[in-house]
């Protein structure tokens, strides 16, 4: 069984090694799952057809044995359905999986969306200029009682699960704020998630899928 | 079966029917699950305790045959799990369920943070007035590609789902703004939402538990 995962042939330099594929290709990695990909090119518009998979034109989207979707934090669930070292198994693993990765993806990653849109997409802008402080102060805020969650586990489910692979790839986007760097429980459990083997050979397999802009027929 | 939902007696009037216990409530609604609440003073510091509970001390926590969870997300998967009225039970809805439901909490809501952000918290700063064009911009093609998405189809997983919990009261954080009532798709479906009885039961419940902040003792 192998399932299809979308993704860039082609996106900017900082967006290398970021973009959203990383974490299914990083669930699959985790449980020896194979899969291919079907991959576009990030400066030019996807075709009309690809925004009934996936309504914003991103990526990833996956397919599995004829049931498509979209959304990494809903992929990672449908992957975490297959393989218990993904999802644990028991009722309070499982809720303690689901509100982690939750967490990740509406308490945290809002914050470093609009960090990046401050640091790149709006760089030079006044108002990003202006929004820095106060957006870094929330976000410490925030980071301070995940670092306090941290204290006293490894993983945030107890044991490695889905929920890591989100909350890991979400942190790496603080970039080079100290964020994450200044709270020694975040940047080890940090240091932890990316030191898996199935997370360099995620982030390996994304790059290698890079090809060289010029070389890409037009 | 009873499960529990912590709530607030006392939020700001602009946050009144807006609290996010608002989302499992409805849930609870829909599929005639009764519930107790577990009510806190937004104004008053939360127990520590309450920390080890919710990680950012916010509301709701869901306690349910002695498991417990946070994050509202999380907590309509759960609840979804319950009652096929809720999540669909074929391989294809539940994924596209699970995907609009990421989708809202991710996608969408993540811009309306900040748009209350820029409307509420941040009212009156510099930055908020010169950010707000090019978020109204940004909101505005994905809410474009939302209505598109809702053309044909009555709810986002074709019935009605938690996706539709959570993206009607995602669209509702729209405000005063006409992200949503300059587009027909998108306003009829919110309509259609919100005309629930569920929804209403639910809204009428939330308010009834917020009591005249000076008739709470201190």
């Amino acid at each position: 069984m192998t399932v299809e995962i979308t993704g860039f042939n082609w996106v900017p330099d900082f967006a290398q090694g970021f973009v959203r594929d990383l974490r299914p290709r990083w669930a699959c990695e985790e449980i020896g799952l194979p899969y291919t990909t079907r991959l576009f090119d990030a400066a030019q518009p996807r075709a009309e057809s690809y925004y009934d998979e996936q309504p914003w034109g991103q990526v990833p989207v996956l397919k599995d044995d004829g049931v498509h979707l979209f959304e990494s934090g809903a992929i990672l669930l449908h992957l975490g359905e297959k393989d218990e070292r993904l999802l644990p198994r028991d009722r309070q693993g499982r809720a303690d999986a689901t509100a982690w990765l939750f967490a990740a993806y509406n308490s945290v990653e809002p914050l470093m969306m609009e960090l990046s849109n401050i640091q790149i997409f709006a760089a030079g802008e006044e108002w990003a200029k202006l929004r820095r402080p106060s957006l870094l102060d929330f976000a410490g805020q925030r980071f301070d009682r995940l670092a306090a969650a941290l204290e006293d586990r490894e993983w945030l489910a107890g044991r490695f699960s889905v929920a890591d692979i989100a909350m890991a790839t979400v942190l790496r986007e603080a970039g080079d704020t100290d964020l994450v760097s200044s709270r020694s429980a975040l940047a080890a459990y940090l240091n932890r998630a990316l030191a898996r083997p199935a997370f360099k050979r995620a982030l390996d397999a994304q790059l290698a899928d890079f090809k060289d802009r010029e070389a890409v027929p037009a």
